[in-house]
């Protein structure tokens, strides 16, 4: 099966943004390795500009924007914080005018941070529903152009960039695991790495709440409606539904079976990783490191002996911590 | 005027230790640069084995000891913790039974960290000269080496290849600003870098109340006895007095000028460093962040353009902030 969006999209989107953001390091923890009796690698996107993986979508889209039309009067966005930030970041580099929305309740260090990248802030009411209105009011008022944070297939071949980085430096990863929101990491990731090792494993994990599995099961869309937020300290990953554009690649690309973690479990691993491996990692990053240690994982093919994680955030309020 | 550790000291230790230890990254940040408006460079020694530098002074320490008496009946040391995780990782490495003498208070993350590493734990009153007695006593009683935090010429020379690896990263160094407790990784930096590149500056980064310029203005030990703790929230830099054995390498090689930080500034720093660096640093590594972002550094010579800062350590309890 073919998509709009492919290995060839996500190398001209590393070719476009590559000198902008950092190639993030990759590293191992002797302990975890240990503990998990497998070989983990961790792609440590929490050391990205902005603190998140986000500004790969996000400088790809607006780049690539530019590069159509040069008389781009602005862009939008709505966004939980780490890609409103990276919105933002990416505008200042192209040198385009930025609104940002964000709902009430957004940490304030992620506020500080979006204001502090010179983009306009608007705060919404905390739904989805009231999230994509106002970023829709703003586009048609101002002419701006919507920077969609994951159902957009240049976001989606940005955020496939991190995966051709983590093959080449880890080419013996017998799978990966991205943790999911609205899809568009996992659905780039596996673009990319599919295409570059079709044998490859993507596994998503998601917060307690989302439901993802049956869905990839039944291969339908079988979320209640209007979109929900799920109830999780993990804010970079509590859309519930996959995206429209997003979806298909995901049910197609990504394994089954998913990767399901609590609150308490992100908090566990959280402190495990900030004590550990000395990185700050924010809750959706823990998620993952999570899954990699949990049981779950110990009944899976032993044959997969490589393991990689994507460290997604790194985004947190020191004083307002979840514990 | 030579000493009796020489680069070529530092450099055997490197190769007795390097495939040991973790050649740390170098870390840039381009908000602090903008803050600073010079060119700075963090050598995370917080993802170091243990989450500490100590590792370097202690396995050269205990690998030389082996090299020279096969018949090592086992290692004793006494340490605020990261030199006691760092005896206990590298006794185990050499396969030589190990106990460690820790003061009452010490964290709780660096006291299971240690029985982690399979050493033995004495705890002692929580003043410097309980410590080295308890220590001795132990040495005599059981025939042990005392593999010294600071003030011995392996340990020192051990220290000295952060310089080594930080110089060979970054050729352009200026200076080096270095946290000082008992000056054993002050030493060694400023031996190893002083004697690549002699035009290099080093600077003493102390917490408030060690009082260290006067002693070095009037190459005089002025502190008060007996040994005195500091009282501050960096554990890792809180003994008040140099080494006899390094204080005179300190006095020839480190700049008179030391920056001194208060516990609040290392707080802030700390938190700074977390959220925007995303690295887990603890208080004694933010006392070097503070004193680059400091007026203080504002006002040296502009000429020193590419500042070096050692990141010494990342243990933290999570549980147990110190804010």
């Amino acid at each position: 099966m073919s998509f709009p969006v492919t290995l060839e999209d996500v190398n001209e989107a590393h070719e476009r943004i590559a000198k902008h953001i950092h190639r993030t390091p990759v590293f191992t923890c002797e302990t975890i390795d240990n503990i998990v009796q497998r070989n983990v690698f961790f792609k440590a996107e929490n050391l990205q500009k902005t603190g998140s993986f986000k500004p790969r979508g996000a400088l790809n889209s607006i780049l690539k924007l530019k590069e159509e039309n040069s008389n781009v009067a602005g862009v939008v966005t709505h966004s939980s914080g780490n890609h409103g930030m990276a919105v933002a970041w990416a505008a200042r580099k192209a040198g385009i005018p930025c609104t940002v929305v964000v709902a009430r309740g957004t940490p304030e260090v992620k506020i500080q941070a979006i204001k502090g990248y010179g983009a306009d802030l608007v705060i919404c009411e905390p739904s989805p529903t009231s999230r994509v209105e106002t970023c829709d009011l703003i586009a048609k008022e101002k002419g701006y152009f919507i920077v969609h944070s994951y159902d957009s297939y240049n976001t989606i071949a940005g955020q496939g960039t991190m995966a051709v980085e983590f093959l080449e430096e880890v080419p013996e990863l017998d799978a990966i695991l991205v943790a999911i929101s609205g899809g568009g990491m996992t659905a780039g990731v596996a673009v990319a790495a599919k295409a570059i090792k079709p044998n490859i494993k993507i596994f998503a994990v998601e917060a307690y709440g989302k439901e993802l599995e049956p869905c990839l099961k039944a291969n339908t869309r079988l979320w209640r409606n209007p979109p929900q937020f799920i109830d999780t300290i993990a804010e970079g990953i509590r859309i519930q539904q996959v995206g429209h554009k997003t979806f298909p690649i995901v049910c197609e690309l990504v394994e089954k079976q998913v990767f399901t973690v609590t609150d308490d479990e992100m908090v566990e691993a959280m402190k495990f990783t900030w004590q550990r491996m000395k990185l700050m990692i924010e809750a959706s990053s823990a998620a993952g490191v999570h899954a990699v240690m949990s049981e779950q994982m110990r009944q899976l093919d032993p044959s997969l002996k490589n393991i990689g994680v994507i460290l997604c955030g790194g985004n947190v309020d020191v004083n307002n911590l979840p514990w």
